[in-house]
């Protein structure tokens, strides 16, 4: 075993675009543990959209990343020491370790997983995580659909989108997403089962989400926002729900507006922004539903996985470019 | 009795601002009525910002107002010869009569005015009316603030704003109203007890909103959009909640942006249109609440009244420019 390890930590914070140099990365010799601290080898690392408003100093929902500390993301190992009786070496444990190939932790914020179960390890960094989750919560508490009634995705194909069109399918909506390229589109439809998908790269935006929704829209799963949530909100019907994921739109962080915000009054829409971190209470609930439906093969997942802890700058930045096809994960060790 | 009686029918669409020629003053024969009919005689025509979505063509939450037919609107008004045994000459009654001196109604949507109540009869074009439900209903159902948070309300001196802050004084919020001019601003604080006013005419208005509301906002009752709309987004509380009511400022239809809208999903905000036709079956309870308030005198309004119907086009124009000060009605007879 090697006596250091690597990690990422954020070098400055972005003007604009996102670019490798807003990143360093280190080599550090392998941290001893205390009483109660477990040593954690992380195998795979989750990017995720939120981390872009993470390094901006701007008021958030959370504090920002701050400078030259390990990036926020969340991990999946195992335990390599253990001086903590709660954990074993070769435990695989699920946390939020960051940027790094090895962590050191007290374990209160580790969950063990289940080595036996027949879901990857790598799932709980997607369908059965943070991911899944808040497509579970946007959708069954916030939209709401209705049987027979036309959900809209965006990003159809990541790793939220995807999960939150395989449930509405199943909650029997007609379910159309929003991509970004004909290979997306296809996946979507052809793999997912969504009933069709726009692909919002063709050009032909709004007239092409007017031919999937033939019957408008009556609810919104948004991750992007911009233009393409603006297209959604022209579709949409009287008392329509939208649930405010994401607006990776901007990820360079500028605003982001609304254009024709009268559709809220003119139909009666109700939007809600969440966090599916201050919703802790309903995990047990989804985790338990999103955990069957993947141990059974009835959720499909997708995922990009970039090599090694060097490569993660880049990925990040390609996630919020869309370069990702699926769950954005780095292959750590 | 004049054997005439004079109406106001739309003559055509307007293309931007509404004008005076948009509308035709009518005078037509006295009508008969047949049996099971009443005819009824206006005392009091309300004028609404709802009217210039009806005379729009697109696509909303009613039907357009047809060319050539009487301007769509509330009356009150009192029964002047009924072939119907439930009304006797004499009864008020409120209605959806139009702009018209005179209407025959079979009485299936006329409601019965208490002529004993120390109630007047032009409150149920107001307080005790359509626009204090709608105050009502955004505010116990959509804004539902706590004692002790801070509410602001657009067009605070007009029918609607005057009534949701006075009704969350009621609830111990801190109420922050934001009108046009010093005198309406004086009127909210002075008269309504509002905590403070912010007048957006006077130039500062984003700097002069973070002075009214330290503390941030934890509900909108939002009855003009655009950069009034923006200045309070900006300053949201997480969680906050946004009853959308109207969007006067796009009074000549135009659509209505909203700047920065990641403020939804950085504060986790709440937003819903709504129409308080569509709820009616929170009327009884409101209506009472309302009754009750404006009766013993807790629940104040003030009301711009033109004199004639000849001059309802006038009046609406000013309505939509803001020159109305309080509730704007027409006094018909």
């Amino acid at each position: 075993m090697s006596s250091t390890y690597q990690r990422i930590v954020l070098a400055s914070r972005p003007q604009g675009n996102v670019k490798a140099d807003n990143f360093r990365l280190e080599t550090l010799p392998l941290p001893e543990i205390k009483d109660g601290e477990v040593l954690i080898r992380n195998h795979f690392l989750s990017l995720d959209p939120y981390m872009r408003g993470r390094m901006e100093e701007a008021k958030s929902y959370a504090a920002p990343q701050p400078l030259n500390e390990t990036m926020i993301g969340g991990t999946v190992g195992e335990i390599i020491a253990s001086n903590n009786p709660r954990f074993a070496v070769g435990d695989k444990v699920l946390g939020m370790l960051g940027w790094t190939e090895v962590a050191v932790s007290d374990g209160a914020l580790l969950r063990k997983l289940d080595a036996a179960s027949p879901i990857p390890l790598s799932a709980y960094l997607g369908a059965v995580g943070m991911p899944g989750l808040t497509a579970w919560y946007g959708l069954t508490q916030i939209m709401q659909p209705k049987a027979g009634e036309t959900v809209v995705v965006s990003a159809a194909s990541g790793a939220v989108g995807s999960v939150v069109g395989q449930l509405a399918k199943q909650m029997s909506c007609r379910v159309v997403g929003i991509a970004g390229g004909a290979e997306k589109c296809a996946y979507v439809v052809n793999e997912l089962g969504f009933d069709a998908c726009v692909d919002y790269k063709a050009g032909n935006l709004d007239a092409d989400l007017a031919a999937a929704t033939p019957d408008g829209i009556d609810a919104v799963f948004e991750n992007v926002g911009g233009e393409v949530f603006d297209a959604s909100l022209a579709r949409m019907n009287p008392f329509g729900r939208i649930a405010m994921c994401g607006m990776i739109s901007g990820y360079n962080g500028e605003p982001i507006a609304i254009k024709n915000a009268r559709v809220f009054l003119t139909m009666r829409l109700t939007m809600r922004g969440f966090i599916v971190s201050e919703h802790m209470d309903l995990w047990p609930q989804g985790l338990k539903e999103l955990g069957t439906l993947v141990a059974t093969g009835k959720l499909k997942f997708r995922e990009s996985i970039a090599e090694g802890i060097a490569q993660a700058p880049d990925a990040f930045i390609g996630l919020l470019k869309g370069q990702n096809f699926g769950k954005q994960l780095v292959k750590l060790n």
